[in-house]
């Protein structure tokens, strides 16, 4: 048993990157005057215009909120959600009552109207906040806007030993991109209310404005139709929403200034459906709901004027719950093999002179656009359904490259880009943060660069349950988040970091869970409070991607997701802050004495960590999986101390040696397992730098 | 900013315990066998008889649940919440479906009836398991015994490198004391249903019986009267339980074995009502609720028989919702200065030759007695209401001392301990486990020792909310539970301690949220994740307990929970830890010096953490209350270190320096501020032993 007491936290390895890299104290908006105010801005995202002025305005139990001109319901509940949450940042009771008189006011909202009767992507979210010593005062056109300031508001109450303040500025803020949402898959796992409330929650708290709900999938159906009550009875695991849940939620969901666009998926993607209405698919069947996530075949059969009643009377009876102008129909990866062997169906496309499957499922789509449009809706699908016949209001979500988003652009269709926001992929909050709806796409014209309406991020469900959401979400979406509403030219990761560590915090209040995830699951798998080896080991490893782990583990929906893939935290604190100390470190003549000793310490307890994590892993089966990830980080640490000794003394490292390194480097940056070593970039570095 | 990385955590204080303390590593039950298997039991309560035999039943997917004889649809619902956890400590999808036939089950449930269609305390909750290498059988006589053997089965689960198991033990269940409580104040602060829900779903997993609902007081009835509904209008600040909502916490309450027993406090403690109904008061009024804890006059006038009518319409009412054959009366405190200052409550008084307030109290509770009978009711109340003429069906609940218990029994009562179980007292694990409701009274009889039925903890809510009541409630309940159930020879503080550790973590598991208290309060606090100093500091301060805190602080019901104190955990992990390694040190020639590092280690950093203390509480005014007790914890160190090196050395202390050092032992171990120091006694007992 090991007596080593020097366990490296998030907080203490915080603290000694504040004193190294010196991060900007204030954020790094455009037009913020120096100032000699001890004040830590930590907005995000940040705005669009932002000055610093001198002075603050002390939080105390006299702060009233006033509104003045426009009032409405939803900005009342906004602002009786605000207040308690001022309440418990600064411990002060406050006033509840709101006045409409702004005499001895402390916050001021003057809003011109409620905006949007259904809040559509152009929506005026934009508002501007004035805050001097004695008020603040918060403009904005619509009541969405006064949501979004509002937020803007509790991010900008700072503290010193004796008072909470804000501090006085000058913000003018308002998107960048119109559509800036979050697809959640509740059909391969299903996600309770109170987990998609909890999540809107976080979306508003970082500006987000879509909530993408995707209903249907081949392992469920997820609402509750009056009009085919088999759905409900035979399309799933029996967990769908009802109806008077799903308008709980859309409501919700309004009151925080964000839509809800329902997807349900066709032609294909559709086995659930075919397991309660068989009829209506291009093959016999039988169907039944999946429990995997491979192998399915069900597609509707387009060729059949009743498939076109269904879904007429599926979306009739639906499109009265979601208000949005928008509904997404899926479209993506439909597999042919039902068409192909139905003589029905080939006879037909023969008939019509349908060339292919591409372009029987245009036809698919035309009917379907029809159809929504006699319902007043507009159709919003995958990158797949670009092909010619569609009416231009449709907009195309690309995932499978950037490069669909510019063709639709350049074809006269809207679009948002979600391919690099896979938040499955596993990839960090920097790389989200770099990926931009427009980066890459200079080609477009103007006019075509109008049409990127924006982004969504897509949280797929395979590997995702209520438990684990919150940790696969957060905080990387606030980083995307910024990235959609935030001006183009806002790109310092280390500052976006530094504020992402605050926002993550603030996300926590709202009772998301990603702060507490990983210890939580590790007390549950090791049956106790000593998980020390373990929690160490997660700050430099985080679960491999979605199709990296369904390749090497046998996991179906049933599956309890409680495994040490699912206790990790994507972008774990330790990949960013080791890269930043090898950056920071130098070499024998320019040596940062801190971080090389940090970095030292840290190989030296990687290379301590295996015996500890093998001798847990001895107690908890599913601990297990973490042998081969810290194996390998005691291999990166043996190169790590040899390549930082030979940074420290100046004698070059051999040839050999390093070529050798460089193999195991690239071994160990493979998945271990179902881990994934965050790490080795940063010692790659060391190496060659 | 300290680079000290060295961060004292949770995690490895007990890994070196584990050495130095050598915990026993099966539980302290008194029929266990001596075995070479490495299981490590860590039941609690300790079943009254445990036998660990040889070999073990692997747990896989093929464990299946059988019922045969009785079986409802309450253990049903108990069998389907325990799949699912079973599920998730092992991370095995398993079989949902119950069968009646016992051929190649896994658990089979045997159990003769469902027990008393209104729980009682003489339910009978005794089980027994057996299990071996291939089957688990649960035998009960009712489902209330199968539900407390379910708990213990899933206790019972171990593993090791490659598997989850049952090891093969013979259990024989039963509990030392009938009534086994927790009295939660939802007056003070209101709980949601959710945190109730949550509280009884801890109460279960340990076994205990009882809610005890204290749901008025002189800040809010919380309940909803179709009869009175001023009550629900007038008499709460609009947060109550409505009537659907208390039939919810009754059946989910009943369905985990646990009696809901209602406390509607009268004559005393009363204010809120007379919000409603004035008229029912003992002076004019005007009355409102209270939004602070002091200076409530608010008392029943028990001479006008319309109070009787309107407390007879209520009781009718109410007795519907709470189908407990017990109804608390409350009965405590009552201030009789209204009565006193009414001259018809004198002249009345004087025509019934009631002598004084007591007996006017006496009169006043004899009317209740009737009212309650006429409703099927039985009486309990708190030990003031111990006067002559109350049947003895009465159960008297002592909180002035353990002697009125004891008057009690002598008297003919049914009595129930709760004196030395307030948790808002601040009391550790340790002491609340060493108080046993039938210790120092040895001068009872068998039959006045039988009378006493057992105990319930008490938590107060003055000082304690929803976000803060897990906190306040866990893991110490635990021990108390224990205490209830377990052979009054169970006994062992240490081994307590262990299996705390690891019942805290199962609790968790049920949506508890001790573990994750303290960091979550503590980033919130300082708006961000580097809450180092803050954390550690926790780990040997508590909060200073009601009375202390309410003395120094101006707190109301509106005062946002959310500082040191409230962050704070009672009795923190550092303060057995210490005194452990204290009482393990030995003196120069026969030093362990394991101990004396750590604990030389621990007395450094406690002095390195006051400045550390001083710089987070610049920027948070909530952390400033840190202060004091960080400059203290400095002042106990120097102590500390001077003392560990005499006993190190061989050489005494001076006697002026131990002298002047008790002087500054003592004043640390008062509240400073609102905080309190954990370790004070095991310093001191390194001086003097």
């Amino acid at each position: 048993m090991s007596t080593n007491l020097t366990i490296v936290n998030r907080a203490s390895v915080l603290a000694i990157l504040a004193t190294i890299c010196a991060p900007p104290l204030i954020a790094s908006a455009q037009t913020v005057a120096p100032t000699s105010a001890p004040t830590t801005l930590a907005l995000m995202p940040v705005p669009s215009s932002l000055a610093l002025r001198t002075g603050s305005l002390t939080i105390d139990s006299t702060f009233r909120v006033a509104v003045v001109r426009h009032t409405d319901a939803r900005m009342q509940r906004a602002i009786a959600r605000m207040i308690p949450r001022l309440e418990v940042r600064t411990g002060i009771p406050l006033s509840h009552v709101v006045s409409k008189d702004s005499a001895g006011a402390t916050l001021i909202i003057d809003c011109n109207s409620a905006g949007e009767a259904v809040q559509g992507y152009d929506e005026d979210e934009s508002y501007s906040i004035e805050s001097g010593a004695s008020s603040i005062t918060l403009h904005a056109a619509t009541t969405v806007g006064v949501i979004r300031g509002l937020e803007t508001v509790l991010q900008l109450v700072d503290a010193d030993s004796a008072r909470y303040f804000i501090p006085a500025v000058s913000v003018n803020d308002t998107p960048r991109f119109r559509w800036r949402g979050l697809l959640v898959d509740v059909s391969r796992h299903f996600e309770p209310v109170s987990a998609i409330e909890r999540t809107l929650d976080g979306m508003s708290a970082v500006k987000l404005n879509v909530l993408h709900w995707h209903l249907s999938d081949d392992q469920g159906i997820r609402v509750e139709s009056k009009r085919y009550p088999k759905l409900q009875k035979l399309a799933s695991d029996s967990m769908y929403y009802t109806r008077s849940q799903i308008r709980e939620v859309v409501t919700y969901a309004r009151d925080r200034g964000i839509r809800v666009v329902p997807e349900f998926d066709m032609p294909g993607h559709s086995n659930a459906w075919f397991a309660a209405y068989p009829q209506y698919a291009s093959a016999a069947g039988p169907y039944s709901v999946g429990d995997g996530y491979i192998g399915f075949k069900g597609t509707f059969d387009p060729t059949r004027e009743s498939v076109y009643r269904f879904i007429d009377g599926f979306i009739g009876e639906m499109s009265k719950l979601f208000p949005d102008a928008y509904w997404h129909i899926g479209g993506d990866e439909v597999d042919a093999t039902e068409w192909n062997a139905n003589p029905r169906i080939q006879k037909y496309m023969r008939a019509h002179k349908l060339a292919d499957n591409a372009a029987l499922q245009a036809y698919f789509n035309q009917r379907m656009s029809r159809i929504l449009t006699k319902h007043h809706k507009h159709m919003i699908g995958w990158d797949e359904i670009l092909h010619p016949g569609l009416p231009t209001t449709t907009v195309i979500q690309s995932w499978r490259g950037t490069q669909y988003l510019a063709q639709a652009a350049q074809k006269g269709f809207s679009g948002i880009l979600s391919a690099p926001y896979y938040l499955d992929a596993m990839r960090s909050s920097e790389y989200l943060y770099g990926a931009d709806p427009l980066l890459g796409d200079s080609a477009l014209t103007a006019a075509e660069t109008a049409r990127v309406l924006g982004g969504e991020a897509t949280m797929w469900a395979e590997l995702v349950q209520h438990g684990t959401i919150d940790s696969r979400i957060w905080p990387r979406l606030a980083a995307v988040a910024e990235r959609f509403w935030s001006p183009r030219n806002v790109t310092d990761v280390g500052d976006m970091y530094r504020r992402l560590g605050v926002e993550s915090v603030r996300l926590e209040q709202l009772g998301l869970g990603q702060e507490t995830h990983t210890s939580r699951f590790l007390r549950r798998m090791v049956n106790g409070p000593d998980i020390g080896p373990l929690a160490e080991l997660l700050q430099f490893v985080e679960s491999a991607n979605l199709g990296q782990r369904m390749g090497r583990e046998r996991v179906r929906q049933a599956t309890p997701l409680v495994r040490m893939a699912d206790a990790a935290r994507p972008d774990p604190p330790g990949r960013w802050r080791i890269m930043q100390l090898v950056q920071a470190v130098g070499s024998s003549s320019t040596m940062n004495v801190a971080a090389h000793d940090t970095l030292q310490r840290w190989f030296a307890e990687w290379r301590d960590l295996a015996p500890r994590v093998h001798a847990i892993a001895n107690r908890s089966p599913l601990a297990q999986s973490a042998i081969p990830a810290a194996d390998a980080l005691a291999r990166v640490s043996a190169i790590g101390l040899e390549a930082l000794e030979a940074r420290r003394s100046g004698i070059p490292l051999a040839k050999s040696w390093t070529d050798s390194a460089m193999v195991t480097l690239k071994a160990a940056d493979q998945p271990q397992g179902v881990l994934h070593l965050v790490v080795v970039p940063a010692v790659r570095q060391l190496l060659v730098q």
